[in-house]
């Protein structure tokens, strides 16, 4: 039994993150989806709907798992079981950091792989918070996110304005 | 009629940014450029010093016009009737942020293209937050700004000491 | 009038270089396609063959002129009467030799601007030398590059194993 | 049944190269090590020494086969039946050629997946070509590959002097 | 008389940074370790606290110094009649901003060199921020800092859990 | 005594590789600038050509020394009694390269060390084959290399012109 755990915070899920989620389905036998809890950050999203996203977008892929997590993401593997962790790399920078974060994961707890996918290329420009930003000017996410994501971020904009 | 935006937030206008504006006004027939006003952030200067350190750093080019504007990049350029924006490249950092908002840009808008030039050797290494950090500890920033703003620096910097 | 010189080696021409031309034709008057010939390597394809492929493949833009060229890329411009020197970007390795080529050219002829544009996203991973390595060993190349040049190699290919 | 191939020169093979094996040999049920044939190149060792090395090399990992190959990595993943393509990654300018590789192959062969590794922090710096450069000044290799390259490399060099 | 300025935050000190220092006070007479105090930041620990890390992690090196300091580094560098700035250099990120910060350092006052190391393989992973990170959540950071600095941190996040 | 050794090819030396010696001369006691002598390269300029230019270019520098070496960096190091190395870093590619081989000759010999010095940011995009490619076609190189250097390459290449 190959388990990978991909972890993030999906504030909110986008089509680059369900492309890295199907090509780890294809590898391993389960994909746990880990949604990170940093209560440093005010996300735009509860986890409860960032679960619900998620699972909703991945209801179609059947050996995904989504859980919610808090403090050390190498903690977490080992509490799922995993066999590695899978992260998507877009850029020279997220390159880098990733590439830190992997090596001081190892040192902690060498049992646990950190394994990259590319992004795909048609994903490889988009991240979460452009995704926020141009939701917040009214700007078409469609090409972006999963359809339901689309329409919980019309709604979460349109609470904002009636505030 | 070929008219260029050039974006940015200018808190303060750097010799750097001079240098990429008249460059841009030798190839485009107007080069308008856009003051971001970004609400999540506290500037040093306000929009209105903004625009006026800007047309009087730029009153000797006659095909450069400045305007603030709110919200996404793209809508912005299109009410301006841009062909091109047009933004400075000075390190990979820079190179990497860029090329994602110039891809998503693209998507929103395939009509209008990004061009970069790349930052002159001289102001390479100049960024607006670099000038705000030397003139709050005193230090001389008469070869990094126009005069105009080393004057306006000074007299916020004294301003800010009197509170 | 506005003209931009797209200097390369173009052996042979890909559809991210034909892109790259067909979005300066938009932003200048004309476009002169400068093939440069290296006498300190052996191209795949003749110059001859290069000009052609060159034409053909953008026989649909009609401000676009195939010229070869040896020497200094700064000299050929100039005697070209262009404004700016165009060039794609890829990647942050490419960006790096990008910078040092348009500084030093700057340095030779400050009157010459280089513009970058940042390859489409689905053409972001193509090179000419990738195109050549997959059909000498036989793959599809149809989706790489325009049809005229997928012809050429092929024939190019049979010819080198007759030999 | 989980296979995976990770191909290279191994010219010759540095216990970077191993460490990947490893890790690699963790996740998936089988690997295929592919030492490239490059006709174009004049390596150090010959095919045949470069098999011998990573089989005596990995004698330890029992589901690990080395197989020589020439043309395109993704015909030769297809015809081993490979689920997946392993790569170890050290550095930026690694990174970049990478991912371009990957996008390529990933456009031929939209059925295999390119997964990296991070290199151990221990062997982030080396490469065959830094190890071949030392061995020819006579430096000692002794920490940066298995023993029985270092014997062969040491054989090779002596034989150089030699002739 | 061969003087070098060692700026940083530490907060806390990582071995990464002690290997720094132990290598600097082999070439130069003396290393004065220069703590950064940043209003504008929440530091984990005081400017005391960070001092007294310092010199009891450092109390073997004969030639170490550790002063606080206010304002910009540059200032301080000619306060302390230093002849160089040292840095360490783990990434490409680090890089960008160290070189941006070298060259405006260099146009304030031709005077003061930077130079730079590259941090130990070994440490290469390491920053202040993920130590934090994994103390916060319980993880055991005695690979990551001197001894005296493990104690501090965990008696620092006891402090913090009582709150 | 505090002595440095700077290594390179200087075929021919730049005005960047003056600058990186005259600021290193003024760090360490004695600077020996390293002739790398690589005989798998043809060099413009023969070994014996090289010393008297980089002579000449740092005849007003009391404490410098040329002097080739063959081999090994490190084992030329150590002969010459050397406390570090110097490198000059211009780029991101720069930087990865220069980093793997300081790591791979800490390895060899952990009591030399390696110190980076960021070139000016006048000489920044400069390079020995962008000189000899601006030559060999005609052009200035007036502002790139010391006067010395720019009469020996017209001489060179007047030479080759004849043959």
């Amino acid at each position: 039994m190959l388990r990978a755990v991909y972890p993030g915070s999906f504030d909110p899920v986008t089509n680059g993150h369900i492309d890295i989620i199907k090509r780890t389905a294809k590898i391993a036998d389960e994909v746990v989806v880990g949604i990170l809890i940093n209560k440093a950050k005010m996300p735009l999203f509860s986890v409860e709907e960032r679960v619900k996203m998620l699972q909703e977008a991945t209801c179609d892929i059947p050996n995904v798992k989504v859980v919610p997590f808090e403090g050390l993401l190498i903690d977490f593997a080992k509490q799922m079981d995993a066999n590695f962790v899978v992260r998507g790399l877009r850029a020279v920078t997220d390159f880098e950091f990733e590439l830190q974060m992997a090596q001081t994961n190892h040192k902690l707890e060498p049992g646990i792989e950190t394994m990259f996918l590319t992004t795909s290329i048609e994903y490889s420009y988009l991240s979460s918070s452009a995704v926020r930003e141009i939701a917040a000017f009214g700007g078409d996410v469609a090409q972006f996110v999963p359809d339901c994501v689309r329409v919980c971020l019309e709604r979460k904009m349109e609470e904002k304005r009636r505030v």
